[in-house]
């Protein structure tokens, strides 16, 4: 009797014992003018060693979402222990910010400058700083990757297009990557969050970069690995598979892939499987 | 804008158009002389034609665990949801039904009969048939199938065992087959629940059944398809692969998979992948 | 010593033991006027209930290739016997006719009609009746499929498009859909057999098939089970997609995966796996 | 016509700009008294830039095998080519060493000593050094791998057990890892290359290093990644499974795979699929 209950606990501490943690933490934005959350996963042993340094993800969450989203909804934490416990990922923080809330008419979502929020501002000059310098992270390109589903698929998506210089890798999943029926004009809406959310995903569109890009710009796009990913009956699917064949076309190696699914919590955590073993196979690499 | 918003929310409704449910039931059992709970997966459509029947899973919990376990935290519904939706399993009702509880001494947690406790003659003789009356299911046993975690791999794998005229297919997941250490000379312990599961496990041995079992008997279990799923840290591991090698000693098929892992939710999760995609195959068969 | 090479004697039987068979057999077309050769693929135990009947799938080879690429190329046989053993796909004989060969411009490739060579005749109204009679397959709609590559996948999906009646699935890989950039202005080349096959794909557009089908077409498309399967790399990748997302607009339910790999032997090698459950799961359906 | 020619044409070289290549190789073996052939894999641009440093990795053959078997059986290449484009594996060279023949009695088979044939002495006096500064390896621990299938699986893992301070990696399927049946008594065949094989496989028994291993040995083994694959239908299952549970009892930790399959090429050509991201994980890493 006693054995057996000692085996059955020993198999829990045994899992525990292998297992990341994940903490939140906040930080005061003055561009944005108040106080920032962010999840951030450890792995096992983190800070050990004072002198290790560990690559860094950025994993974004989506429209309606927040910075608990991949935790909570998309149970992330045991695909990460068992992706870096066989080694098909390295040891690695994950970075989760914070870009959004469920009433997306007056808080605002995304992940790009708009009027009174410069969330792309905040984004590199003070989270990042802030959380590789605090979480004893690598601060070169060849160790920072970036990945995120639907709205935070197209901020990766952007974010590495705008940034190559920063990011090895990008991992973007159900992306959206543009909203091509978006019309301003004779609008007035700066009240509502959600105009400045659809606006901003329109100007910044992940499509009309690789259309417009100069070959300068071209040539730095070749210098990260794309991995789009989308589910087939995803309603977002048209734009990972533009996007993947614009690359193409411009001699942009990248990875697509479209599974089985649709925008859902299943999907992406689904995609993790393969989105960490990608972005892990990057780092430390010259291209 | 309001296209987008429109896209959105279509979205929402065709993932939720294509969704089974789960309902939570109960019936009187004579034999517990207790209310005793269970959940049941509908498919989508259920009930639509009245005359239409359906297979069943049996899908059961482990130690420690409820009827709601399977649900909350194996969140199984998305995964059979979209195996259905591709035709990778059939359209099927999945019950789960209650055997335990977190307080594993004072509550009786196990599938088999214990002074007290007639769990298995409730399984068969009151909750088989209201679960599949009420639910419009077949009740030959080439429409249905047991598949089960830990305690509920045990339960699984022995029930199919003793009666192999009712499953076309069992699939245990981590199971339990065997508690080899327990000694019950000298034990008086009636009073703890605990002590009861582990001679009931013991008692009513997997690994034993095949050693001992008659020609006859070996024969019912090559009517049944086997399929053991068992992770490669899992401290139940040995139990798994000694039956395997038994079965196949004794000239009865079965399926292995040691894929990676322990004794954890998210390994249960993903074996659903495999599990019912492999009882839907032999749904309608004829051995 | 004897006992270990008994041992690995007999494991070589019983791989043996559980494996199918593949024939080459032929029959006389009168319609185009001379013998023609396929290759079909016998589950294991084929023939031993003379009632038996069995499901086909008819299995198709790409430009340049024969009736034997799939056998010696594809290496189909390993992959067909492992998983009809494992019940993910049911026992069934597969038919891999003769549509091509070498030296595309002396010989007929394709699927299509084409002055002086009516392919598709000849599949319908001579091979299919002769094999599956040979071969006491079902001959109804719910026990048949049709897959192949490249211009086999097109083959696949314009006959499925066109004889809804007759086939319950159609998996597509690497499908040559369409050659949108045909044009037969001006062109005067009888003698080159090359330049029919194109001009035939062109005329047999699978994509043009779905912008221009009636309601009742749109209806019979939705009979059948769809499932498209191209790489990221492969030169034709844009076709599949292109057809997915017409169906999925005009309302036909249908799979689309992306994995990775070009136009390989090793991508449709693997897409065995994913084809043979999904034809599977669809026999003996009623839509 | 001329532009779908011409796509035509261009994927195939496109497929081909990717692509590694495998050379036939030979070295005199004075330790041997014979020339000794191998195949090696060069992945695409090896040697563009004549101080690029590889990992090498060493896959074995089976009993009847030779140095071709990989390659023309195991159908490795387009596989390697394809996760070497992913990155899923390292730009890596791949020896393949000749170690047998198919006519066992008369040829030695195997990779341990045996009177008159030094085939372990051979390989690290002479293979390794010769295969490695002729192909650009580096020559530490952290950039050399092991891995083979049956015999040699066995050999992959005795080499890495004896010779832990050279393996960053080893990788064994369906492996000969003993041959507990063997009794040398009263045996007098030293004509019978087979005799000899089978004995040096009970000599060199990875499972009796395991039990028989020092705390120095033990703690050696822990400075290994191991895995091991093999089917469930395959005859030497146990071995596998044995070597596994008694390394983690040991404290070594060990991937042990059981996946669907037997002792066929089928199998291990999967196998490359998880091995090579395996090893390749290892290169570079500091234990």
């Amino acid at each position: 009797m006693r054995k057996l209950l000692l085996v059955f606990a020993a198999s829990l501490l045994c899992v525990a014992a292998n297992a990341g943690k994940i903490l939140t933490d906040s930080l005061y934005s003055s561009v944005l003018g108040r106080q920032m959350r962010f999840n951030v996963y450890l792995p096992d042993g983190f800070g050990r060693d004072a002198s290790e340094r560990y690559p860094s993800v950025y994993l974004l969450h989506g429209l309606y979402g927040n910075y608990t989203d991949w935790n909570k909804l998309g149970n992330m934490k045991p695909v990460v222990d068992e992706l870096i416990g066989t080694g098909e990922a390295c040891r690695m923080v994950i970075i989760m910010p914070d870009a959004g809330g469920k009433d997306i008419h007056k808080v605002h979502n995304g992940y790009f400058n708009v009027p009174g929020w410069s969330y792309e501002d905040f984004f590199f000059s003070e989270l990042m700083p802030y959380a590789e310098s605090k979480y004893n992270c690598f601060s070169d390109k060849s160790h920072r990757a970036i990945m995120g589903l639907s709205m935070g698929g197209g901020g990766s998506a952007v974010y590495a297009q705008k940034y190559p210089e920063l990011f090895s890798s990008c991992y973007a999943i159900s992306a959206w990557l543009d909203q091509p029926d978006f019309d301003q004009k004779g609008k007035s809406m700066p009240e509502d969050c959600y105009y400045w959310t659809c606006r901003s995903v329109r100007e910044n569109s992940a499509l009309d970069y690789v259309d417009k890009a100069s070959a300068a710009q071209l040539d730095a796009l070749r210098g990260v690995r794309w991995f789009l990913d989308c589910g087939d009956d995803d309603f977002l699917l048209q734009l990972s598979m533009d996007l993947h064949m614009k690359m193409k076309a411009a001699g942009v190696k990248s990875e697509l892939r479209v599974r089985n699914g649709a925008h859902t919590w299943e999907y992406w955590h689904t995609a993790l499987r393969l989105a960490l073993p990608f972005v892990s196979d990057g780092f430390g690499r010259q291209n």
